[in-house]
């Protein structure tokens, strides 16, 4: 009851800016150690009525219509950044520069130049930042992680990493501004591969040099008669030309000596949100799909029957990380719940002055990698990182 | 904004009280199509420090000591009760009493005859009943229930009900409110058959006969050094009688024809909630797990290509029942928002002025085939459900 | 080279005589150090085109018409029985008399009455004896007994059995000789709760007493217009009554205190050959399904990284029981390799002149265990198996 | 009884002689139609006692102890090549020559320029010739082959192979043969990599473009005290230099325009024959994994109930390619049978005179793939297949 407040700004008020906003409601409930409390300020979208009613029905104090008067209020402390790509780099220039803690949807920009400069904005600035690569908060995706350090997979030789949905195979699918490079900055290869990148740096280490392509395998698409998030209504008499890639897949030399493949593609029939690693180690292999997100694949040789399998583990027990704040075991969480996790992850660090983990370097290294994919689809070389 | 509120009272803040909380909080936010507007009111409990914490945490805007008192504000337009069973039946009669509409965890009763009591007090009250029988609202049991009622698996012939759990498996675990017969009322069989019973009943229809077993492996266990819901400390220098069921076990005939085998038990290692059904027809057959509660298993003999397979639905999609309202496809939901589902489905009805489903007739006939297998168990006979 | 011969004759030459006649061509090939050589001598059978066929295509040298005839042969080592259950007792009891050793197909008769005289016939006779259940001789079912006799799953709480096939469920199906309870004796319940009874036998021990029910959904069927084995044409223009059932489904209490349910059924779309059993033990579990019978799911808690699961193990490694015999780890091996193991196991043993394990006692006990539950069928209580 | 008999000889004694010598043996019985009787006539290996010994246990009637015998011999028709891969070049050549078909177990050379050599070998020659990419013939790929040329998964988009495996993950793992670069050509590149070229040439079409690398992670290894085929004794006193690769990672863009990834290691800790391919074609995608190689995995959006989902499809039914020759559906068949299927074809096609299929321009083509990668591995791009 006593707690700080800490006020939080949001731009953006679709898909993402549901889940934020989400986070924001719930985390002080099931994480009631939270030394702040997180107040849902403003939000702010340029449609007036749309983001009227989103503040009323996600729980925000107010709203605004331009992310400037947002970053111009007192009363915020935070400005959360859920809105397409090719607007980030603006508003966290200038909410950094207003003393503002900035949070930001990944990648944080769509190319690495970009970046670079929001990096230095909020370094200059001296405040906070993180970035929403919220897979990592995954209770199953964090005890990987601790798996890892433990040694129980030993060294790791192998990362396979596969994001695959199927949600635009068809090719009557409407040019959504996912698929428009000036707002997307590109397709599956930011709105995906970011994801298994910043998983393979989390899990793996730093990624060295890469070889890949992108590919546009359905070249135009109906125009839109309308604009509605992720989907909306295809005009079928006027086609125009896809800007962005289906799929994005490369291979990697990690600077550990680990190798690893990764492929991003919207192609996949079945597949709806498939994002898969297999991590193999010299002792041990790990196994992850965000589509049974509660659960971790284990295989290491330590079992005293001497009968060896991998283990289906329910990552959702008491003392799995992040899972105690929840249910029983085996009563699941989902989707919503890692952005509650990023999102404690953050306010936590703040309020020990801590920089928040995955950041703004996370989302810059991650444009460097995503943007020597882009070179090498190009050169058809191996490109290095940096 | 101009929703009319509905207050909620909730009697227990532990376990099912957190679920509860949860489920108000939260159903306004991804249902804003509900014509009511729930208040998280008050919650009651008999620790004043806990209740007081725990009102503060789930966000209740008070608190009360004493159901009666509870009951007795003007305040209140519906009691929940998220209590030990054998609490059920005084507070359901004296809200209905009251007037208040009534929300009640499952089993209702210890015993039929309570049930029916309180069956008998909502009647004779005019007010509106509800039975927490949340896994029928699991997007995937509410997607099995349409594809039956299609006729996709025709007649159905085999109903197969497994809830398999492992947390008292070690026989030092203490004698904690669930192991205790003049509290729980019953073991596995209260807590974990009848949820088996009531998506049987729900899916395939009534039973009408049963036989089987109610067995204690474990006999006797710790005493608790105190009480913290589920589980607690043991005090290894004193055991105790266990009361209850470890193991319900029992064979049933449906009014249909169809024939069913049900299993609840505690001790079966490596299963933590393993609530897992199958149900064959005479053209195809489906399954669901609630370890991994957003999938249906289907098969049918349907598809063009004649290969034919068991289907794993991600049932997650925008059509599929109650998952449009939350993410996109496969950013799957958990555990808490089956009672989402349930207090959106309980105060719609409400609002509509028509008695929710499931409610307490279906807790009174659920107590009534929990009460037939008791019978049976000491008999060794088939017994009729009524 | 020297190795001695043993001249088996088989009676019987569908289905089941071509996985018997595959056993013997292909053991020594396998197991190399089998102190004997099977010859495939003579096959049996009523329709002379049909047994000239099959023993030009199985490998036999001779073939016979009349069983009677094969027993009375010198050259015959060992009479094996492969035909409907009607027929086994006669021909065990004659080959007893006749001194030959007798395997025979699995239920080894239609009821204990039969199997009692049968096993006496053999006792008498001091011959040797087996009965082919051979889902014993699974790699991974092997793999399951060894782990319980090592203690690895503790003490057995729970066993649960589920035989789950489709291929009647076409109510147009024909009446073929399994679905007539003069030849069969049963249906599903011989058939496939036999084979449950055993692998319960084996790998929990003795069953005590049982409840249950054998139900018979689909009471006509077509007439058959020709004979061929399990399947063939039906004459849809006459409809005869099912005389066996389809279902058998029951519960049992086993000598040690554990529990068990056993279901058998043909009406369970999309199951085809799903032999599913689970035993929870208080200190693991263990789950197996023929479906995918080179695999042995097991859950102890027993590793050191602490992270517990089921964990799928591939029983084909060269230390497990059998599979070293065959091919490298993962390289899997199939339904007919089950008979090749137990005619190794049972060939093995009269070489060195000790008893095949399973053998008529076993047959004998089966049967026991199917009458208790025919007669529970029939009283609708629990029936003791002696 | 009056068919045609056709003469093998086999060089090879070991893993994959075994698997032939079976093969050979069991196609008569699974495939009566076959026209022509396969004689096991004679076996050859380097070392007298071995190979006589598995002339005997495998049944052969005769062997010898230098290929250049055996291919001077009249009796033999057909030349089976089952020796490592340096040494198939010669054979072939010679017994092409020599008028003799030849079959060859893959890959066919260590390098193109070889197999070419053989190819034009056997065109001069007239004589048919087949090379053992033996996973074409599980019936669950083969059903995967009907499926894409119905149509029923679309224009393919994506192939994504995988061969994983973990036996020489143990750094003491001594240096067998496949692990010398003069003897086995390459490691899992030749080994396995091999395997997932032919099944997407043969799924998705002829490879266009490769860039990819070869990598050795474990680079000495002890030297062996004895050679036993694949595995041996290590003597770790004295350690040896590995030279071919533990992993073949490439991508590849095929002549049709799809994407494909390959890899291929020995080093996945879990993994024992994980040879899975996942294919996404406009309309649906399929995925086959060898470890459970009855199993194909469908996803389609044809179904009527309107619920898609990836069915899990048991390709051992009646109608499924090869597996109604075996045994009734859902009773598996395992590794061995994919080389009873080859044979079948290939004595099928000689039969008819006809060129077996794959055969060694597969073969070759398979080589140039092989090589691209190699060449790309060295220089770092993109590298046409020929």
């Amino acid at each position: 009851m006593a707690k700080k407040a800490i006020n939080i700004g949001l731009v953006g008020y679709k898909f993402m800016g549901k889940a934020h906003s989400n986070a924001y409601r719930q985390v002080g409930r099931f994480f009631p150690e939270l030394e702040v409390s997180p107040v849902l300020k403003a939000i702010c979208g340029r449609d007036e009525q749309g983001v009227r009613e989103a503040a009323d029905s996600l729980g925000w104090e107010s709203y605004e219509t331009d992310w400037r008067k947002l970053i111009a209020r007192d009363d915020i402390d935070v400005i959360d950044i859920a809105t397409p790509g090719n607007s980030h780099v603006d508003i966290a220039i200038e909410a950094a520069k207003a003393g503002k803690h900035v949070f930001c949807e990944k990648p944080i920009a769509t190319e690495a130049g970009s970046a670079k400069r929001m990096f230095d904005a909020v370094n200059s600035a001296g405040v906070k930042h993180a970035v929403f690569f919220n897979y990592r908060k995954a209770p199953a995706v964090a005890l990987a992680k601790q798996l890892i350090e433990q040694g129980v997979i030993g060294d790791i030789f192998h990362w396979r990493g596969t994001y695959l949905q199927d949600w635009i195979v068809d090719p009557d699918f409407p040019l959504v501004w996912r698929l428009r490079k000036e707002v997307a900055g590109s397709g599956s290869h930011g709105d995906l591969a970011a994801h298994l990148i910043d998983s393979a740096r989390y899990l793996v280490g730093e990624i060295a040099q890469v070889t890949g392509l992108l590919e546009t395998f359905i070249k135009d698409r109906p125009e839109m008669a309308s604009s509605a998030g992720l989907s909306g209504e295809a005009d079928l008499s006027r086609r125009g030309k896809v800007t962005v890639d289906d799929q994005s897949l490369f291979l990697a030399r990690f600077e550990s000596g680990a190798t690893g493949s990764f492929e991003a593609t919207r192609l996949a029939p079945g597949r709806k949100n498939y994002n898969r690693f297999e991590i193999n180690g010299s002792k041990g292999s790990l196994v992850f799909n965000m589509e049974r997100m509660n659960e971790l694949e284990v295989y290491t040789e330590d079992n005293a029957a001497g009968a060896y399998g991998f283990r289906t583990i329910q990552a959702t027990a008491g003392n799995h990380p992040y899972a105690g704040h929840y249910w029983p075991v085996a009563h699941i969480i989902g989707y919503e719940h890692t952005f509650i996790n990023f999102v404690y992850d953050a306010l936590h660090a703040i309020a020990n002055d801590q920089q928040p983990s995955p950041n703004f370097l996370d989302g810059y290294i991650n444009n460097l990698v995503l943007d020597a994919v882009e070179r090498s689809s190009r050169s058809g070389n191996w490109e290095k990182v940096q």
